[in-house]
């Protein structure tokens, strides 16, 4: 498989170069970025998309909300599968994408990593069960200091996991400092630590009488989010034009 | 539903009535128990199932290995249905209970909580999809300083768990130290801490590539040991004769 | 040691008294309480001070603030030491309280269990030394459902023993959602739980560059407040007139 | 300051680099490895110390024990403190180096990381009061699945720190399986799981009754080791001859 990586010079960029070193059966032939600095990462980097000579099977997103236009144009006219891993599109976007979801296959998810997709179908399960057997959940994410959204992206999705396990709509607390009231069932606290270098660390707490259910993921890198990315890449590449989430490559 | 409790002298039975008074529709009407001390749980205490005179629902076991072929002689011959939470049964026993459970309706499980129950489920789903993409799993638990044997029975329970979703026999470690040999796949470390008066504490982790899982479930109290065989009379009062376990009462 | 339980109709003094049986020296001889119920603890419950006729070598009171004023009153007059374990006292109680500390021997504490006081000592030294090496801090705790305040007294005691450590005021930050800045390095984010049962869990994280290290409390019932309020009144016992914590019953 | 790096080619060695390269005030000048291969690190790497003729200040090692003698007489003779990284050395060895630091200064540390030996610090502490007041102490390291000796040094270095606090030698339990014993107060459980990529955990867990305190320290790449090796240079640069440990430079 023949990857353009779009988004090369980025730190995630070039974890997905670090991974496809390792991995067997793909290359990354060309780049794509606005940002062309000197590095030579072995293959060449271009600044936009008719400037691109080589041919490829598929492209690896991982760039900012601003270049997703371009790129869905650039690869409808090219025919060519995208894994989109840029979070945080507009609803202008989400159209736009919708639309060319119909032309070529497209594969988002807001955590490539196969831990947190796993997670989020445990939840559906666990959620259901013990919300009605009167235990109550909580979540709870930590990320490195420089993170400077809360909640993390991912601890909304493992919530919205929640919510359909549970089949209705939650209320989130962001803060009970101060309040003095009891928690209330529907209630579901969301806690957001920062420090340090932490990759990432969710956990969702079941509490119910007398016992805890905790169900816990922890990143050690963010290559996970790259190797998720590649193998989702061997998957979109025989897929029909289509809308694809992480799901349907570990189903 | 009127409850005949069978070892109402112990631990455990004792935490079935401390739940069963906070517990509304039930009632339990008479004890059976080989240490009759003079204490007065509310309810007459009998050495042995012929000098019952009350009538009842369902029978509620917590008691000892020894106790189990009385109680289900006297089970059968009075055609009530028994929730039975003694473990270590032996062979015979086994085949005893089997052919009981065509004239009467019988639950057992290792653990009554509902919250290891559920984690068996989960551990099913995640173990079949995280070992197949090269996680490696290991059980740790955590128990009371006075207990025994290890691992615990749960411990052993979520082992066989992690097999059922695997597909195949996996090889318990209880020992690393002075090994000098790399872990193998197939290997799942059991580790047992003893310590203090922890109720239990039960984790699962799957450790992948720069990415880690893990399920944990920790208990307060055994009253919820109690419950559980509570939730599960109420249940099984309405069954047809049969072997059941907790996996039927939560579907 | 002969004690007067102040509070003995309450949650926390039905601990004590449950702690007590199993305690060798000590014996409740009397209980106070506005709250006069039916129940026989097998020692005499008054309603106020002057009612009391039993002889007595030190109070342990688990009360509410409106009923500090007569208990200080009446230890002053009776000249017996106190183990103080309410909570949220007014300023005018701080100063009544420093001015009975003159004539009789009182001690306070936020959480009377050992292990929290030792958590305490053990937060200044790693305060000091990780805030120095360019580590965070944040404090998470979790309690029951009903548990109304937030954050627990023990987490805002904690915090204080990290400033103490650090030797500088930090920036409690109580929610991060909608923020979109970095954390900066005087904060420290205090993350609340609540759910089920939980009777209280505190962990206090350092994360430094690639490395983070919690220390960890979990209390698995309210009788380890019980067992730290008698330990304390052995202490008191025998101690001069003055204001006493914890941490000098664990020197 | 300017480093010789002993051990240039391998693992640790690279970690020491990237560290280097984002540390001020200091340059790695040389390396020593007898694995030469075709790599080029910025910097000459010679086969054996006659053959070095850049100058340095100290000289920084992760290798492997057969390789320490030879460094010894390298150091002792260009008069060359060092922080000497690798263990498992032999009592001659030991020996050898107990005479080397009589003419310069060398620090050895069995965890260069800050987190770990300050965790040492407060194990001495926490043990010392714990144990006394009937907590039992258990021990859990976490490592990736190529770790083939267990427990990990750095267990035991902990461990150790422990002994050192209740003032009397414990007896390490690797296996309770199969046994049918109560825990004893003079055990400490020592568990040792292996999966995935996990850098390092380790957690010392004190269990006393219905509390339980744990200490934690996860390290999420082994730069830390490579960045506390720096650190002790910058300090073993400025010593006399004698024998340090990471401890004297977080003093």
């Amino acid at each position: 498989m023949r990857v353009l990586l779009h988004g090369a010079k980025g730190v995630m960029g070039k974890n997905v170069q670090e991974v496809a070193k390792q991995t067997e059966g793909m290359e990354i032939v060309a780049g794509l970025d606005s940002h062309t600095d000197l590095s030579h990462p072995g293959f060449p980097v271009y600044g936009s998309g008719v400037e691109v000579k080589e041919d490829f099977d598929c492209i690896i997103d991982f760039s900012v909300k601003e270049a997703v236009d371009a790129l869905l144009d650039f690869a409808v006219e090219k025919k060519k599968p995208i894994v989109l891993c840029t979070t945080g599109l507009s609803e202008a976007q989400e159209k736009k994408l919708q639309e060319a979801s119909k032309q070529i296959p497209i594969l988002r998810s807001g955590n490539m990593s196969l831990g947190i997709n796993l997670l989020q179908e445990l939840l559906r399960i666990a959620a259901k069960k013990l919300y009605e057997n009167d235990f109550d959940i909580e979540i709870m994410e930590a990320h490195h200091r420089r993170k400077k959204d809360a909640p993390s992206g991912t601890a909304l999705m493992l919530e919205k996991a929640v919510e359909e396990g549970i089949g209705e709509a939650m209320v989130k607390v962001y803060d009970r400092s101060g309040r003095d009231t009891a928690r209330e069932k529907r209630e579901i606290g969301m806690s957001s630590l920062r420090g340090g270098t932490i990759p990432g660390i969710h956990e969702v707490i079941f509490a119910g009488e007398d016992e805890v259910i905790s169900l816990n993921h922890t990143a050690y890198s963010r290559k996970i989010f790259a190797k998720g990315a590649i193998t989702a890449a061997f998957f979109l590449e025989k897929q029909e034009p289509g809308s694809y989430s992480m799901a349907d490559v570990l189903k």
